[in-house]
């Protein structure tokens, strides 16, 4: 068998897994799998079993975070590793996550079939949480690992009313042990995530792979506006205090000011009128903003802006506006060597290497922390739909990046 | 005492029933009474021992609604009809609908306590339903008293599943007695309905009471509009298709296309995104449109430009617009010389006639069928504030409109 039968085994080995993965849900016809579930533990029984048969050894951490080791020849070197989450959002997609888990546990198995090993061990490590659905708080597996989990979300409750620490509790951890979760910078080589882009922009170049820049900031608020409410038929426009027609023009003024400069979104995802009826003018609304940029003074000059505009448009409007900021977070850069090895990987397996941001927020935003890192990037179809029952992903595309990640690791 | 101790009299009485007549309520601390229930019944029977207690005749129709009669001397004239509704929205205000039943009830024991008789019988009908909280389905009372009831709507199910067709049977009335509760145009000589204005105009004007002019014509729609939902980091603002964005500009167009139009409104009072999360663009969002104003061509001209302009955002966002009229009556003039006898009524009270439009449906809409019809609006407190707990009016407000509506049938 040829070098290039094997990404193409290794894809179809990927995309299965990938299917059978999304068995492990908890809800009927769509993936749901969220934190210390009974299909999460599923889930993480199965993904041990794919690394075990990989040639790895395997063990969980407090935090639950599956992490699978394929000795290296040398015992005191540092440690190259990679991974991402198995948890999903709410009615998710199969490759979000899963695939930096599938993509190197196939990989290791190639090299392991090939009786290749490298002098560093390489480490899979299967966050278990990353999306935030069950207890509001995102990046626990990889906040564990990089030593940065706020230990106050111990307390968090989930729509049932069981805190996370009883949830830990439950799945037969020892969320004592968290903080033995954590490991040394001095054990990382480097940290690598492979993530399905969750976005159109390698789709709209035409290409499988790319290489990621930095994982974007963001600031996020929660704005409630007070008008006065009013009968729809009796009020005249220009004695009303419209709190929908505020948040309208707020809204597209974010639209706006967002659009036409490269690589900053602003969205208003949460909009709505508290019992709103149709003949009541509203005199409340409720809305979300989040803003991003891959570059941090980018993001931070137009959420000035976005500040100042919602003080003129409440103030025209004599509308009252209160906002919370709900998430802060700088730009993350990728190492930019790290980069750089990836981009050669490209060029090896035949392709021109493409450099984008990551909108979306990933462990490897976490593992920065004690780690340089890097990030792979493979197309989304389906117009870049993501977080969906629609994302979809490509066998071809999946033999592309493991060629590419095969290449990446064996130049090390 | 002078009359206008009399006047002063009988505001203090309809004020203190507003607030007895408060209390028969289905929620705590608050007033809704819909039609039918428990408490509504209880407030027909307090409604039926005023109107007796004023020298009435009292009997109930197959609707509910309930009907006082004030004999006159002439037993073949036609009746001088007022009333208004006793049902209220869901945490309403004390004097919509209830001021148009207790104020002529209060006029009445006046006469009656003066020994006084008209030549015409007066009628008070207390109108059993007019918001359309329970069923979905307004002026049930009017209409029945007008032979306009649309029996359809009497398998409307209410919250709990039950039909219209059987809560009737279950308060004791016969749904088969329906159209022999509307009345023949030759028994009305005119039907006059008192009701706060609902409405800030009187207020602005320094005005206690006003003649109103029309009540304006009104068209809803339900707008449910279809994006492509996508990641708010990772899909670049170019390439979106927000449906809350094509809303938010919707509503501004609307806001924008009646203001300074006069006699025109333009709400948006439902606004939402459905299952909406601060980190995903809206695929879909939802809202109402309704526009209303007192010359048809005016609300038609202003419809058919928003609806131009729903086509030319939608096609420009690539948003899918599928819209539903939930609506359409045209606009309701009063009759020209009642219009003028309750100027001179005005006039006569010390004070300028002021006329305005109604912009809020009344129970005088569906009376139009079948009789000349007139509004004497009364100034609302507070803004203008109704449909609210916090719907205020004077007790010498009241007085005034006593007083106006004591001459004005005096008149005759």
């Amino acid at each position: 068998m040829s070098q290039l039968d094997d990404y193409q085994g290794c894809a179809q080995e990927i995309m299965a897994r990938a299917e059978e993965l999304a068995h492990y849900s908890e809800m009927a016809g769509g993936l749901t799998r969220t934190y210390l579930s009974k299909q999460h533990a599923a889930a993480a029984a199965q993904i041990t079993a794919w690394m075990s048969a990989a040639g790895m050894s395997v063990r969980r951490d407090a935090a639950g975070n599956v992490i699978g080791r394929y000795a290296g020849t040398d015992p005191s070197a540092p440690a190259l590793v990679t991974g991402s989450h198995f948890d999903s959002v709410c009615n998710g997609g199969k490759y979000d996550g899963n695939l930096g888990v599938l993509l190197p546990i196939s990989c290791i198995a190639q090299w392991h079939r090939r009786g290749r090993r490298f002098s560093f061990p390489i480490d899979i490590i299967a966050f278990a949480e990353e999306e935030g659905v069950r207890f509001k708080a995102t990046l626990l597996g990889s906040r564990a690992v990089a030593g940065t989990f706020n230990y106050a979300v111990l307390d968090n409750l989930d729509q049932s009313g069981v805190s996370m620490r009883q949830a830990i509790v439950n799945a037969g951890f020892d969320p004592q042990q968290l903080p033995a979760a954590a490991w040394s910078a001095a054990a990382i080589k480097a940290f690598v995530e492979v993530h399905i882009e969750q976005g159109p922009l390698l789709l709209e170049q035409n290409m499988p792979v790319g290489v990621v820049t930095a994982i974007s900031g963001a600031t996020r608020f929660m704005v409630e506006l007070t008008g006065l409410a009013g009968h729809a038929g009796t009020v005249p426009m220009q004695l009303r205090r419209d709190a929908a027609m505020a948040a309208a023009e707020i809204g597209l003024y974010i639209e706006r000011r967002c659009s036409g400069v490269a690589g900053l979104v602003g969205t208003v995802g949460i909009l709505e009128v508290p019992n709103g009826a149709a003949n009541v003018v509203p005199g409340a609304a409720r809305f979300s903003i989040d803003m991003r940029a891959e570059r941090d003074e980018v993001r931070l000059a137009a959420v000035e802006d976005v500040l100042a505009e919602i003080g003129n448009i409440t103030r025209r409007r004599h509308v009252e506006a209160i906002l919370s900021k709900t998430h802060e977070a700088n730009s993350v850069p990728c190492d930019a060597r790290l980069q750089e090895r990836l981009a050669t990987a490209i060029e090896r397996a035949g392709l021109p290497p493409v450099h984008l941001p990551s909108g979306a927020g990933h462990d490897a935003m976490a593992m920065a922390a004690i780690a340089d890192v890097a990030m792979l990037f493979v197309r989304c179809g389906n117009g870049g739909i993501s977080h969906h029952p629609d994302e979809i992903m490509s066998v071809a595309d999946a033999a592309l990046a493991t060629e590419v990640f095969m290449y990446f690791i064996e130049s090390f």
